[in-house]
């Protein structure tokens, strides 16, 4: 966007504080500085100034005035994106919506419910639990990260292999636009009548408009659950596993992925009955009616088995299958004991090709000095590899980044992508090209001049537009990552 | 968009005829005619010229051209439309896509697959089936209706209750913009990167661009299948019936409804095994696994019994079935006994409003003197009313006309919505309004503009946008219908 025309900050601030109230204007640095970066801490930049908004009005007004005056808005849940998605990496105002956190209705008869953008993942599926109802995508943060984090950067999770992606649970949005305009996308009707924008808004990251209510599906809890392990001490006998399950018409609950040392380094921290010497396990869970589950549970038994698992673990009880859940949930906090820092990726390939991938990924660790630890959804082929180094050694970051970025190559030249659930943020922006031509970027573009013509939402962000990013990156980005040890 | 300029329709025939070949280029009056109405029939345009293209190129070079000489686009795949989708209204040139009519690829192991977009429906289920799947989405017009304008309408059908309407099942596309550009949008990951720009481009009507691949999911065939007819004396006991098995958190694959005189109509004329004087019947169907399917069963026939059926009948075998689906698929046909010509709305409203709608409309229909029958989507609250009465007698084309928005305002009025999913068109535009605001209209402009400023694209449908479509509406429309027995 623009600067010359800018207002002066105290004038932005003084127009928000007279809109909001001056209690929910922070613009002191060490207010802003709670708001300089999220989960993945790759890049930390300080706001200019936060608001905290506590209705659809009160986001407009601050969206308004802080266009108006010139300034990036900056829309923010929880914090917990893992691609930079929430950072104010131009500077500008971050409307933080943590104040819109009602559960506004939830209607059973309908299987929905109407919330705020705020409100904590696990808090809705919390609350329809009394009408036997919950919100299916379950990120792996859905314990602090927020609906509308979840909408912006379209979230996935173990679950999503079943139950689809957050798209697949929104009905409509309530958004703010760029100008302060406030519409409605979207509707509960299975064939809505219009273009089909919510879609589009869904995982625009913030760049379209800021979403202040949100319609959601709730889908019934299952009658049964049954989770398994299964154990292989063949890394392609697991994977041909995986690509079997799915072809044969079974599609799990869930079906993730840990294997080499990763499974040995989460086995000791959580005690999860993880078999120490495995080179890859599979963690199984199907829902759905009793009836159902048993004849899949033998045919998932025959397939592991026919493909060379050595054991099948099922969990006798809730208790165990917590235990099950504990090792993968808390996979990523084990990793910690190896390294002091990580780099998460995410990046998508076809299940027929995980194996090759795989090595590929471990290939590029040694070629790094990196460790690797591969925890991730099989069943969907989106790879979480996890690089695991000391910052403190000298050029480990841009070793690191070198190494993601060769990785998610790999994964397209493999026929994936780039992303599978963390969206593009700023880490991914300048991989776009590869995955998208000139032409496809040109037409993404489109929409976000459409939206926003002078870039107030959320610039520099999932679009490869303009240099300007890059440059605020290296201002910015590793030395305070480093200070703050916010890489961890 | 502005005419003035407009090359000569000579100049613009000759240079389709240098692009792609004399023979693929239709501009005699009598082969034009074939392209001048949809399966509405509603609206009657004789396009000026039809191009037959070949190929995702020959599109490019016949929009391009059409573009440049200042001439509306209008895709058209089998004309089965019923909202005016294809009717080149605003006259100019009719890109048929009969011709990319092949199925390029079936990747059963990834459970989809990449078609050309003039691909009848049935065609690729047919196609798919050697791998034990199907495509999902059921139109009623699967028999002729393309893949292409499925996705353009984002067609409906009795399955999408359980299965999802066609948007749910398009995973790619590759799409020709208004001035020949070439883009491909969507990817086969769960969650891709970038906007979701196929999402709004699907069922964007033919607005946005014209897709010349389409990469679809594939859906495995159910283990089995179980097919019911529930008999009612009283309408409020069926629509009860229909939200009480939603409720109990059973999915049918199809849950259709048909009440009153056209129950009898229907049977008498297909012999479907309905019984003559019942006041509604349900159409159950569920599908899945043997064991899953004995436990809704029971649950089915409590339900049922419950709410108040007559009697529950299940079809005991294939034939049974298919008969009982004879008169579901007939219906329409059948009703043709009634009266010469009919009009079919297509409203959607809550489930627990059916009833309430369903009275409303015998009342409209008996204010203009008008039969009405309803065959409908009952699951997803999508009613069909089908309006039947004697073009012959003077004035009966505005009387239908205006109960079927008598009907429509009736549905949004009970919390529904003005299409289930036949799309807007010319239909429907000026009845966008009930339901969106200006905001939200104006947001669906920007996005149209964003990618067609000129409004080349198959103008003056979907959005209500400039006042140049009702006057060729009148001057084109009631007369030639009449004349051609269109409206039947």
């Amino acid at each position: 966007m623009d600067t010359t025309d800018r207002l002066p900050r105290d004038t932005l601030i003084a127009q928000l504080q007279s809109a909001l109230g001056a209690a929910n204007v922070l613009h002191r640095c060490e207010e802003r500085m709670l708001y300089e970066y999220d989960a993945s801490a790759l890049d930390v930049a300080l706001p200019d100034v936060v608001v905290v908004p506590a209705s659809t009005a009160e986001v407009a007004a601050a969206v308004r005035i802080g266009a108006a005056a010139g300034w990036p808005v900056v829309a923010r849940g929880a914090g917990t994106g893992l691609s930079g998605g929430s950072v104010a990496v131009a500077g500008g105002l971050v409307v933080s919506l943590t104040r819109l956190n009602g559960i506004l209705r939830i209607d059973p008869a309908n299987r929905l419910a109407v919330v705020q953008p705020g409100v904590v993942n696990v808090e809705l599926s919390a609350a329809a639990a009394a009408y036997g109802l919950y919100f299916a995508p379950d990120p792996s943060s859905q314990k602090s990260s927020t609906i509308g984090g979840n909408v912006a950067e379209n979230a996935g999770g173990p679950h999503c292999l079943k139950y689809g992606v957050t798209t697949n649970h929104v009905l409509a949005a309530t958004v703010v636009l760029c100008d302060g305009t406030v519409v409605r996308l979207g509707g509960t009707a299975p064939d809505a009548p219009g273009y089909d924008l919510l879609g589009a808004f869904v995982g625009s990251e913030g760049t379209l408009g800021i979403a202040t209510e949100l319609t959601v599906r709730l889908t019934p809890n299952p009658e049964d659950v049954r989770t398994f392990l299964a154990i292989y001490d063949d890394l392609d006998a697991a994977a041909d596993s995986v690509s079997a399950i799915i072809a044969g018409g079974i599609i799990p609950a869930a079906l993730e992925m840990l294997e080499g040392q990763g499974i040995a380094v989460v086995e000791q921290a959580v005690h999860a009955g993880y078999p120490l010497d495995a080179r890859a396990v599979l963690l199984i869970e199907i829902d759905g009616l009793r009836e159902e589950l048993d004849a899949q549970t033998e045919r998932i038994e025959a397939i592991c088995r026919a493909h060379g698992a050595r054991e099948l673990r099922a969990a006798r009880d809730e208790d165990q299958r917590q235990k099950l859940w504990a090792g993968r949930k808390g996979a990523l906090a084990a990793c910690g004991r190896l390294r002091p820092h990580y780099h998460i990726q995410d990046g998508v390939v076809p299940r027929s090709r995980l194996t090759e991938v795989l090595r590929f990924t471990e290939e590029v660790a040694a070629r790094y000095d990196l460790l690797i630890v591969n925890i991730f959804h099989a069943g969907d082929g989106n790879l979480h590899p996890l690089l695991l180094f000391d910052l403190r050694e000298p050029g480990t970051r841009e070793r690191a980044i070198t190494a993601g970025e060769e990785i998610l190559r790999a994964c397209v030249a493999a026929g994936g992508t780039i992303s599978g659930e963390h969206g593009i943020g700023l880490e991914k922006r300048d991989y776009m090209s590869w995955i998208f031509s000139e032409q496809d970027i040109a037409a993404m573009l489109q929409l976000r001049n459409a939206f926003d013509p002078a870039g107030v939402m959320n610039p520099c962000k999932l679009l490869p537009t303009g240099a300007s990013c890059a440059d605020i990156k290296t201002a910015q980005g590793a030395a305070r990552a480093l200070a703050t040890g916010a890489w961890i």
